[in-house]
Protein backbone atom coordinates (compact mmCIF):
# COMPACT_ATOMS: atom_id res chain seq x y z
CA UNK A 1 0.00 0.00 0.00
CA UNK A 2 1.18 3.46 -0.80
CA UNK A 3 2.33 5.75 2.39
CA UNK A 4 -0.58 8.07 2.93
CA UNK A 5 -0.61 11.17 1.48
CA UNK A 6 -0.55 14.68 2.60
CA UNK A 7 -3.50 16.94 3.13
CA UNK A 8 -3.35 20.16 2.66
CA UNK A 9 -6.55 23.22 3.40
CA UNK A 10 -6.52 26.49 2.11
CA UNK A 11 -9.43 28.90 3.10
CA UNK A 12 -10.04 31.62 0.36
CA UNK A 13 -8.61 35.17 1.22
CA UNK A 14 -10.85 37.56 1.34
CA UNK A 15 -13.82 38.50 -1.13
CA UNK A 16 -15.46 41.63 -2.05
CA UNK A 17 -17.91 40.89 0.68
CA UNK A 18 -15.52 40.56 3.51
CA UNK A 19 -14.34 43.29 2.78
CA UNK A 20 -18.02 44.83 3.12
CA UNK A 21 -18.92 43.14 6.39
CA UNK A 22 -22.14 41.11 4.62
CA UNK A 23 -22.97 37.59 5.24
CA UNK A 24 -21.95 35.85 2.09
CA UNK A 25 -22.79 31.63 2.36
CA UNK A 26 -23.92 30.81 -1.07
CA UNK A 27 -23.43 33.93 -2.75
CA UNK A 28 -20.88 33.99 -5.58
CA UNK A 29 -18.88 36.81 -5.10
CA UNK A 30 -15.67 37.18 -6.16
CA UNK A 31 -12.18 37.86 -4.49
CA UNK A 32 -11.13 41.09 -3.28
CA UNK A 33 -7.66 42.72 -4.90
CA UNK A 34 -6.24 41.47 -1.26
CA UNK A 35 -8.09 38.13 -1.27
CA UNK A 36 -5.86 37.61 -4.51
CA UNK A 37 -2.68 38.62 -3.21
CA UNK A 38 -3.67 36.04 -0.18
CA UNK A 39 -4.24 33.60 -2.55
CA UNK A 40 -1.11 33.99 -4.57
CA UNK A 41 0.88 34.47 -1.00
CA UNK A 42 -0.57 30.99 0.11
CA UNK A 43 0.56 29.35 -3.16
CA UNK A 44 4.00 30.72 -2.84
CA UNK A 45 4.12 29.24 0.90
CA UNK A 46 3.56 26.00 -0.59
CA UNK A 47 6.35 26.31 -3.22
CA UNK A 48 8.67 27.46 -0.64
CA UNK A 49 7.50 24.60 1.83
CA UNK A 50 7.90 22.21 -1.24
CA UNK A 51 4.41 21.13 -0.47
CA UNK A 52 3.21 20.53 -4.08
CA UNK A 53 -0.60 19.74 -4.52
CA UNK A 54 -1.03 16.77 -7.27
CA UNK A 55 -4.67 17.31 -7.14
CA UNK A 56 -6.95 19.79 -5.99
CA UNK A 57 -10.12 19.59 -4.66
CA UNK A 58 -12.77 22.99 -4.77
CA UNK A 59 -16.44 23.82 -3.88
CA UNK A 60 -18.16 25.70 -6.47
CA UNK A 61 -17.45 28.94 -5.48
CA UNK A 62 -15.40 31.39 -7.52
CA UNK A 63 -13.91 32.52 -4.10
CA UNK A 64 -12.87 29.46 -3.24
CA UNK A 65 -12.35 28.32 -7.05
CA UNK A 66 -10.25 31.57 -8.12
CA UNK A 67 -8.01 30.95 -4.65
CA UNK A 68 -6.83 27.49 -6.61
CA UNK A 69 -5.84 29.14 -9.28
CA UNK A 70 -4.37 31.86 -8.36
CA UNK A 71 -2.47 29.66 -5.60
CA UNK A 72 -1.79 26.69 -8.17
CA UNK A 73 -0.55 29.13 -10.14
CA UNK A 74 2.05 30.72 -7.87
CA UNK A 75 3.34 27.37 -7.33
CA UNK A 76 3.50 26.31 -10.94
CA UNK A 77 1.54 23.12 -10.38
CA UNK A 78 -1.72 25.06 -12.59
CA UNK A 79 -1.46 21.29 -14.55
CA UNK A 80 -2.73 19.28 -11.57
CA UNK A 81 -6.09 17.69 -11.99
CA UNK A 82 -9.23 19.40 -10.49
CA UNK A 83 -12.37 18.19 -8.79
CA UNK A 84 -15.35 20.42 -7.60
CA UNK A 85 -18.05 19.52 -5.59
CA UNK A 86 -20.45 21.81 -3.42
CA UNK A 87 -20.24 19.88 -0.75
CA UNK A 88 -17.36 21.81 -0.32
CA UNK A 89 -19.65 24.81 -0.37
CA UNK A 90 -19.73 27.27 2.13
CA UNK A 91 -22.33 27.12 5.22
CA UNK A 92 -25.72 28.44 3.53
CA UNK A 93 -26.53 31.46 5.63
CA UNK A 94 -29.68 31.50 5.14
CA UNK A 95 -32.34 34.59 5.34
CA UNK A 96 -28.86 36.35 6.52
CA UNK A 97 -27.11 36.00 3.04
CA UNK A 98 -26.62 39.70 2.08
CA UNK A 99 -27.17 41.01 5.50
CA UNK A 100 -24.75 43.43 7.33
CA UNK A 101 -23.54 41.71 9.97
CA UNK A 102 -22.71 44.53 11.72
CA UNK A 103 -26.45 45.71 11.24
CA UNK A 104 -27.49 41.86 12.13
CA UNK A 105 -25.65 42.26 15.52
CA UNK A 106 -27.05 45.53 16.05
CA UNK A 107 -30.80 44.46 15.31
CA UNK A 108 -30.72 41.18 16.92
CA UNK A 109 -28.12 41.33 19.57
CA UNK A 110 -25.33 39.35 20.51
CA UNK A 111 -26.82 36.16 21.99
CA UNK A 112 -28.80 35.47 18.63
CA UNK A 113 -25.80 36.69 16.32
CA UNK A 114 -23.56 34.49 17.72
CA UNK A 115 -26.04 32.36 17.77
CA UNK A 116 -26.38 32.18 14.42
CA UNK A 117 -22.65 32.53 13.27
CA UNK A 118 -21.47 30.01 15.75
CA UNK A 119 -24.09 27.62 17.28
CA UNK A 120 -23.37 23.72 16.17
CA UNK A 121 -26.78 23.03 15.33
CA UNK A 122 -29.04 26.15 15.22
CA UNK A 123 -29.38 27.18 11.77
CA UNK A 124 -30.47 30.96 10.53
CA UNK A 125 -34.05 30.88 9.18
CA UNK A 126 -34.82 29.66 5.51
CA UNK A 127 -33.57 31.86 2.75
CA UNK A 128 -37.16 32.86 0.87
CA UNK A 129 -36.58 31.01 -2.02
CA UNK A 130 -37.55 34.34 -4.43
CA UNK A 131 -34.81 36.77 -2.39
CA UNK A 132 -32.05 37.92 -4.72
CA UNK A 133 -29.68 36.05 -2.96
CA UNK A 134 -31.22 32.43 -2.70
CA UNK A 135 -29.63 30.20 -5.05
CA UNK A 136 -32.31 28.36 -6.51
CA UNK A 137 -32.74 28.49 -9.94
CA UNK A 138 -29.02 28.45 -9.93
CA UNK A 139 -27.47 25.88 -13.08
CA UNK A 140 -24.77 24.60 -10.94
CA UNK A 141 -27.17 23.14 -8.44
CA UNK A 142 -29.70 21.95 -10.60
CA UNK A 143 -28.78 18.16 -9.87
CA UNK A 144 -29.90 18.80 -6.23
CA UNK A 145 -33.10 19.45 -6.80
CA UNK A 146 -35.04 20.21 -3.74
CA UNK A 147 -31.30 18.63 -1.46
CA UNK A 148 -30.38 22.02 -2.49
CA UNK A 149 -30.09 23.68 1.07
CA UNK A 150 -32.18 26.66 1.80
CA UNK A 151 -29.98 27.18 5.08
CA UNK A 152 -27.61 25.19 6.86
CA UNK A 153 -25.94 25.46 10.63
CA UNK A 154 -21.95 23.75 10.85
CA UNK A 155 -23.79 20.31 11.91
CA UNK A 156 -25.29 20.03 8.80
CA UNK A 157 -22.20 21.10 6.72
CA UNK A 158 -20.55 18.15 8.62
CA UNK A 159 -23.11 15.96 6.97
CA UNK A 160 -23.02 16.86 3.68
CA UNK A 161 -19.10 17.09 3.52
CA UNK A 162 -18.22 13.63 4.88
CA UNK A 163 -19.96 11.81 2.20
CA UNK A 164 -17.35 13.65 -0.66
CA UNK A 165 -14.15 13.40 2.32
CA UNK A 166 -14.76 9.71 2.62
CA UNK A 167 -15.46 9.25 -1.37
CA UNK A 168 -13.15 11.69 -2.98
CA UNK A 169 -10.75 12.89 -0.89
CA UNK A 170 -9.84 9.70 1.02
CA UNK A 171 -8.99 7.77 -1.77
CA UNK A 172 -6.85 10.24 -3.14
CA UNK A 173 -4.62 10.30 0.20
CA UNK A 174 -4.54 6.73 0.06
CA UNK A 175 -3.20 6.87 -3.30
CA UNK A 176 -0.06 8.78 -2.02
CA UNK A 177 -1.30 11.94 -3.24
CA UNK A 178 -0.87 15.55 -1.66
CA UNK A 179 -4.34 16.98 -1.70
CA UNK A 180 -4.75 20.03 -1.64
CA UNK A 181 -8.95 21.21 -0.58
CA UNK A 182 -9.62 25.08 -1.29
CA UNK A 183 -12.77 25.70 0.34
CA UNK A 184 -14.35 27.97 3.08
CA UNK A 185 -14.04 28.96 6.19
CA UNK A 186 -16.99 26.33 7.42
CA UNK A 187 -16.53 23.54 5.38
CA UNK A 188 -13.33 23.37 6.50
CA UNK A 189 -13.78 24.10 10.15
CA UNK A 190 -16.08 20.72 9.70
CA UNK A 191 -13.46 19.08 8.14
CA UNK A 192 -10.97 19.98 11.03
CA UNK A 193 -13.77 19.24 13.61
CA UNK A 194 -14.03 15.68 11.81
CA UNK A 195 -10.39 15.10 12.01
CA UNK A 196 -9.26 16.48 15.31
CA UNK A 197 -12.03 14.90 17.00
CA UNK A 198 -13.46 18.27 17.94
CA UNK A 199 -16.84 18.59 20.41
CA UNK A 200 -19.64 20.47 19.15
CA UNK A 201 -18.79 23.32 21.50
CA UNK A 202 -15.49 23.28 21.59
CA UNK A 203 -15.26 24.16 17.43
CA UNK A 204 -17.23 27.63 18.00
CA UNK A 205 -13.94 28.52 19.22
CA UNK A 206 -11.75 27.41 16.61
CA UNK A 207 -11.08 30.22 13.66
CA UNK A 208 -9.05 29.10 10.18
CA UNK A 209 -7.80 31.88 8.66
CA UNK A 210 -7.88 33.14 5.00
CA UNK A 211 -5.00 32.59 2.59
CA UNK A 212 -2.29 30.40 4.56
CA UNK A 213 -2.14 26.82 3.83
CA UNK A 214 -3.19 24.33 6.81
CA UNK A 215 -1.01 21.11 6.40
CA UNK A 216 -2.60 17.40 7.94
CA UNK A 217 -0.13 14.66 7.83
CA UNK A 218 -2.06 11.67 8.84
CA UNK A 219 -2.02 8.23 10.03
CA UNK A 220 -3.63 4.57 7.49
CA UNK A 221 -6.84 5.33 10.15
CA UNK A 222 -7.03 9.11 8.93
CA UNK A 223 -6.10 10.56 12.16
CA UNK A 224 -3.82 13.89 12.43
CA UNK A 225 -0.09 12.96 13.51
CA UNK A 226 0.11 16.40 14.82
CA UNK A 227 -3.38 17.74 16.37
CA UNK A 228 -4.99 21.21 14.68
CA UNK A 229 -2.13 20.40 11.69
CA UNK A 230 0.44 22.68 11.24
CA UNK A 231 0.23 26.20 9.21
CA UNK A 232 3.05 26.73 6.96
CA UNK A 233 3.31 30.58 8.60
CA UNK A 234 2.06 29.67 12.09
CA UNK A 235 2.87 33.28 12.95
CA UNK A 236 0.00 35.35 10.54
CA UNK A 237 -2.02 32.46 11.23
CA UNK A 238 -2.45 33.16 14.99
CA UNK A 239 -2.75 37.16 13.96
CA UNK A 240 -5.59 36.26 11.31
CA UNK A 241 -7.46 33.75 13.54
CA UNK A 242 -7.75 36.29 15.83
CA UNK A 243 -8.93 39.18 13.34
CA UNK A 244 -11.30 36.64 12.02
CA UNK A 245 -12.85 35.93 15.68
CA UNK A 246 -13.87 39.55 15.74
CA UNK A 247 -15.59 40.17 12.86
CA UNK A 248 -18.69 41.93 12.89
CA UNK A 249 -17.28 44.39 16.00
CA UNK B 1 -29.85 8.26 -27.03
CA UNK B 2 -28.76 11.94 -25.89
CA UNK B 3 -29.04 14.80 -28.52
CA UNK B 4 -24.74 15.57 -29.45
CA UNK B 5 -23.77 18.36 -27.76
CA UNK B 6 -21.80 21.21 -28.97
CA UNK B 7 -17.76 21.13 -29.20
CA UNK B 8 -16.53 24.92 -28.57
CA UNK B 9 -12.56 25.15 -29.65
CA UNK B 10 -10.36 28.43 -28.21
CA UNK B 11 -7.12 28.78 -28.45
CA UNK B 12 -5.32 30.77 -26.07
CA UNK B 13 -4.83 34.48 -26.29
CA UNK B 14 -1.24 36.22 -26.54
CA UNK B 15 1.39 34.56 -24.58
CA UNK B 16 4.06 36.94 -23.31
CA UNK B 17 6.51 34.88 -25.73
CA UNK B 18 3.72 35.81 -28.28
CA UNK B 19 4.54 39.14 -27.75
CA UNK B 20 8.50 39.08 -27.87
CA UNK B 21 8.04 36.90 -31.31
CA UNK B 22 9.91 33.68 -29.72
CA UNK B 23 9.13 30.41 -30.64
CA UNK B 24 7.24 28.27 -27.57
CA UNK B 25 5.84 24.99 -28.13
CA UNK B 26 5.91 23.34 -24.94
CA UNK B 27 7.49 25.71 -22.60
CA UNK B 28 5.10 26.98 -20.32
CA UNK B 29 5.45 31.09 -20.57
CA UNK B 30 2.20 33.06 -18.99
CA UNK B 31 -0.50 34.97 -21.19
CA UNK B 32 0.70 38.78 -21.63
CA UNK B 33 -2.02 41.01 -20.38
CA UNK B 34 -3.52 41.41 -23.97
CA UNK B 35 -4.00 37.33 -23.98
CA UNK B 36 -5.72 38.32 -20.68
CA UNK B 37 -8.06 40.44 -21.95
CA UNK B 38 -8.79 38.23 -25.14
CA UNK B 39 -9.81 35.44 -22.52
CA UNK B 40 -11.99 37.49 -21.18
CA UNK B 41 -13.49 38.74 -24.27
CA UNK B 42 -13.55 35.13 -25.12
CA UNK B 43 -15.68 34.03 -22.19
CA UNK B 44 -18.22 37.54 -22.89
CA UNK B 45 -18.25 35.57 -26.27
CA UNK B 46 -19.88 32.83 -24.54
CA UNK B 47 -22.07 35.02 -22.60
CA UNK B 48 -23.38 36.79 -25.22
CA UNK B 49 -24.34 33.70 -27.45
CA UNK B 50 -26.24 31.81 -24.24
CA UNK B 51 -22.97 28.98 -25.39
CA UNK B 52 -22.56 27.98 -22.14
CA UNK B 53 -19.38 24.76 -21.53
CA UNK B 54 -20.60 21.89 -19.63
CA UNK B 55 -17.14 20.53 -19.36
CA UNK B 56 -13.54 22.29 -20.13
CA UNK B 57 -10.91 20.40 -21.58
CA UNK B 58 -7.59 22.02 -21.27
CA UNK B 59 -3.61 21.17 -22.30
CA UNK B 60 -1.37 20.85 -19.39
CA UNK B 61 0.43 24.15 -20.37
CA UNK B 62 -0.29 27.89 -17.99
CA UNK B 63 -1.68 29.86 -21.25
CA UNK B 64 -4.02 27.84 -22.41
CA UNK B 65 -5.31 27.32 -18.45
CA UNK B 66 -5.58 30.49 -17.57
CA UNK B 67 -7.21 31.23 -20.90
CA UNK B 68 -10.12 29.15 -19.84
CA UNK B 69 -9.90 30.00 -16.01
CA UNK B 70 -10.48 33.78 -17.18
CA UNK B 71 -12.79 33.14 -20.44
CA UNK B 72 -15.33 30.91 -17.79
CA UNK B 73 -15.01 33.34 -15.14
CA UNK B 74 -16.40 36.02 -17.78
CA UNK B 75 -19.04 33.78 -18.50
CA UNK B 76 -19.83 32.72 -15.24
CA UNK B 77 -18.79 28.95 -15.32
CA UNK B 78 -16.09 28.75 -13.52
CA UNK B 79 -17.48 25.66 -11.62
CA UNK B 80 -17.71 23.32 -14.15
CA UNK B 81 -15.71 20.41 -14.65
CA UNK B 82 -12.38 20.68 -15.44
CA UNK B 83 -10.23 17.81 -17.45
CA UNK B 84 -6.46 18.19 -18.62
CA UNK B 85 -4.05 16.16 -20.87
CA UNK B 86 -0.39 16.77 -22.40
CA UNK B 87 -2.39 16.08 -25.57
CA UNK B 88 -3.86 19.02 -25.95
CA UNK B 89 -0.60 20.73 -26.17
CA UNK B 90 0.87 22.80 -28.45
CA UNK B 91 3.04 21.06 -31.21
CA UNK B 92 6.49 20.84 -29.33
CA UNK B 93 9.26 22.89 -31.59
CA UNK B 94 12.31 21.15 -31.05
CA UNK B 95 15.25 22.84 -31.08
CA UNK B 96 13.91 25.94 -32.43
CA UNK B 97 11.98 26.63 -28.73
CA UNK B 98 13.33 29.98 -27.55
CA UNK B 99 14.55 30.91 -30.78
CA UNK B 100 13.75 34.20 -32.25
CA UNK B 101 11.07 33.93 -35.01
CA UNK B 102 12.73 36.55 -37.17
CA UNK B 103 15.98 35.51 -36.65
CA UNK B 104 15.39 32.37 -37.86
CA UNK B 105 13.82 33.21 -41.08
CA UNK B 106 16.95 35.24 -41.62
CA UNK B 107 19.23 32.94 -40.70
CA UNK B 108 17.48 29.48 -42.57
CA UNK B 109 16.03 31.28 -44.86
CA UNK B 110 12.35 31.68 -45.97
CA UNK B 111 11.79 27.74 -47.13
CA UNK B 112 13.32 26.32 -44.37
CA UNK B 113 11.63 27.96 -42.00
CA UNK B 114 7.98 27.67 -43.95
CA UNK B 115 8.70 24.17 -43.43
CA UNK B 116 8.94 23.79 -40.05
CA UNK B 117 6.59 26.02 -39.37
CA UNK B 118 4.07 24.84 -41.88
CA UNK B 119 4.88 21.33 -43.19
CA UNK B 120 2.55 18.94 -42.37
CA UNK B 121 5.49 16.03 -42.02
CA UNK B 122 8.95 17.40 -41.03
CA UNK B 123 9.71 18.21 -37.58
CA UNK B 124 12.21 21.10 -36.64
CA UNK B 125 15.32 19.19 -35.02
CA UNK B 126 15.17 17.57 -31.67
CA UNK B 127 16.06 19.66 -28.64
CA UNK B 128 19.29 18.45 -26.71
CA UNK B 129 17.70 17.58 -23.65
CA UNK B 130 19.97 19.44 -21.27
CA UNK B 131 18.48 22.54 -23.28
CA UNK B 132 17.04 25.23 -20.63
CA UNK B 133 13.95 25.19 -22.43
CA UNK B 134 13.37 21.35 -22.46
CA UNK B 135 10.33 19.79 -20.42
CA UNK B 136 12.85 16.73 -19.66
CA UNK B 137 12.45 16.43 -15.75
CA UNK B 138 9.40 18.31 -15.64
CA UNK B 139 7.36 16.85 -13.32
CA UNK B 140 3.62 16.80 -15.35
CA UNK B 141 5.55 15.08 -18.11
CA UNK B 142 7.34 12.38 -15.87
CA UNK B 143 4.05 9.58 -16.43
CA UNK B 144 5.25 10.13 -19.87
CA UNK B 145 8.60 8.34 -19.82
CA UNK B 146 10.09 7.99 -22.93
CA UNK B 147 7.16 8.95 -25.28
CA UNK B 148 7.77 12.51 -23.98
CA UNK B 149 8.66 14.26 -27.36
CA UNK B 150 11.69 16.16 -27.82
CA UNK B 151 10.06 17.39 -31.19
CA UNK B 152 6.77 17.14 -33.01
CA UNK B 153 5.57 18.02 -36.93
CA UNK B 154 1.93 19.11 -36.62
CA UNK B 155 1.46 14.82 -37.84
CA UNK B 156 2.79 13.97 -35.02
CA UNK B 157 0.25 16.50 -33.32
CA UNK B 158 -2.52 14.46 -34.85
CA UNK B 159 -1.07 11.18 -33.85
CA UNK B 160 -1.22 12.35 -30.01
CA UNK B 161 -4.01 14.49 -30.08
CA UNK B 162 -6.53 11.86 -31.74
CA UNK B 163 -6.66 9.01 -29.01
CA UNK B 164 -7.58 12.31 -26.38
CA UNK B 165 -10.61 12.76 -28.35
CA UNK B 166 -12.03 9.73 -28.95
CA UNK B 167 -11.62 8.90 -25.57
CA UNK B 168 -12.29 11.89 -23.56
CA UNK B 169 -13.76 14.30 -25.51
CA UNK B 170 -16.25 12.58 -27.46
CA UNK B 171 -18.11 10.63 -24.65
CA UNK B 172 -18.80 13.93 -23.58
CA UNK B 173 -20.27 15.54 -26.67
CA UNK B 174 -21.72 11.75 -26.92
CA UNK B 175 -23.06 12.93 -23.20
CA UNK B 176 -25.19 16.07 -24.76
CA UNK B 177 -22.87 18.73 -23.32
CA UNK B 178 -21.30 21.94 -24.47
CA UNK B 179 -17.85 20.78 -24.50
CA UNK B 180 -15.12 23.68 -24.40
CA UNK B 181 -11.60 22.87 -25.27
CA UNK B 182 -9.05 25.51 -24.62
CA UNK B 183 -6.13 25.12 -26.23
CA UNK B 184 -3.18 25.78 -28.92
CA UNK B 185 -2.57 26.90 -31.90
CA UNK B 186 -1.68 23.82 -33.38
CA UNK B 187 -3.43 20.91 -31.24
CA UNK B 188 -6.84 23.16 -32.60
CA UNK B 189 -5.24 22.54 -35.89
CA UNK B 190 -5.25 19.20 -35.44
CA UNK B 191 -8.13 18.78 -34.33
CA UNK B 192 -9.73 20.50 -37.33
CA UNK B 193 -7.68 18.98 -39.64
CA UNK B 194 -9.60 15.72 -38.65
CA UNK B 195 -13.08 17.20 -38.20
CA UNK B 196 -13.51 19.17 -41.32
CA UNK B 197 -11.24 16.10 -43.37
CA UNK B 198 -8.49 18.66 -44.36
CA UNK B 199 -5.78 17.37 -46.49
CA UNK B 200 -1.96 17.10 -45.59
CA UNK B 201 -1.36 20.04 -47.67
CA UNK B 202 -4.65 22.20 -47.53
CA UNK B 203 -3.52 22.53 -43.86
CA UNK B 204 -1.05 24.65 -43.94
CA UNK B 205 -2.93 27.50 -45.00
CA UNK B 206 -5.54 27.00 -42.19
CA UNK B 207 -4.79 29.53 -38.84
CA UNK B 208 -7.25 29.97 -35.74
CA UNK B 209 -7.33 33.40 -34.40
CA UNK B 210 -6.65 33.49 -30.62
CA UNK B 211 -9.53 34.51 -28.04
CA UNK B 212 -12.53 33.86 -30.96
CA UNK B 213 -14.67 30.84 -29.73
CA UNK B 214 -14.85 28.72 -32.69
CA UNK B 215 -18.38 26.17 -32.30
CA UNK B 216 -18.76 22.98 -34.11
CA UNK B 217 -21.91 21.78 -34.50
CA UNK B 218 -21.56 17.95 -35.21
CA UNK B 219 -23.53 14.87 -36.48
CA UNK B 220 -24.17 11.68 -35.41
CA UNK B 221 -21.29 10.35 -36.83
CA UNK B 222 -19.10 13.86 -35.70
CA UNK B 223 -18.77 15.18 -38.89
CA UNK B 224 -19.52 19.43 -38.86
CA UNK B 225 -22.84 20.40 -39.92
CA UNK B 226 -20.77 23.40 -41.43
CA UNK B 227 -17.57 23.27 -42.89
CA UNK B 228 -15.20 25.12 -40.68
CA UNK B 229 -17.31 25.24 -37.47
CA UNK B 230 -18.34 29.32 -36.55
CA UNK B 231 -16.66 31.92 -35.35
CA UNK B 232 -18.72 33.22 -32.95
CA UNK B 233 -17.53 36.62 -33.47
CA UNK B 234 -16.56 36.11 -37.43
CA UNK B 235 -15.37 39.59 -37.98
CA UNK B 236 -12.72 39.86 -35.96
CA UNK B 237 -11.76 35.90 -36.76
CA UNK B 238 -11.00 37.17 -40.43
CA UNK B 239 -8.33 40.27 -39.10
CA UNK B 240 -6.75 37.97 -36.74
CA UNK B 241 -6.24 35.15 -38.69
CA UNK B 242 -4.53 37.26 -41.34
CA UNK B 243 -2.32 38.58 -38.78
CA UNK B 244 -1.27 35.06 -37.21
CA UNK B 245 -0.21 34.21 -40.70
CA UNK B 246 1.85 37.01 -41.04
CA UNK B 247 3.73 36.19 -37.69
CA UNK B 248 7.91 36.46 -37.92
CA UNK B 249 7.84 39.19 -40.49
Amino acid sequence: MAELGTLVLLRHGQSTWNAENLFTGWVDVPLSEQGEQEARKGGQLLAESGLLPDVVHTSLMRRAISTANLALDAADRHWIPVKRDWRLNERHYGALQGKNKKQTLDEFGEEQFMLWRRSYDTPPPPIDPADEFSQVGDARYADLGDAAPLTECLKDVVARLLPYWESAIVPDLRAGKTVLVAAHGNSLRALVKHLDGISDDAIAGLNIPTGIPLRYDLTEDLKPVTAGGTYLDPEAAKEAAAAVANQGR
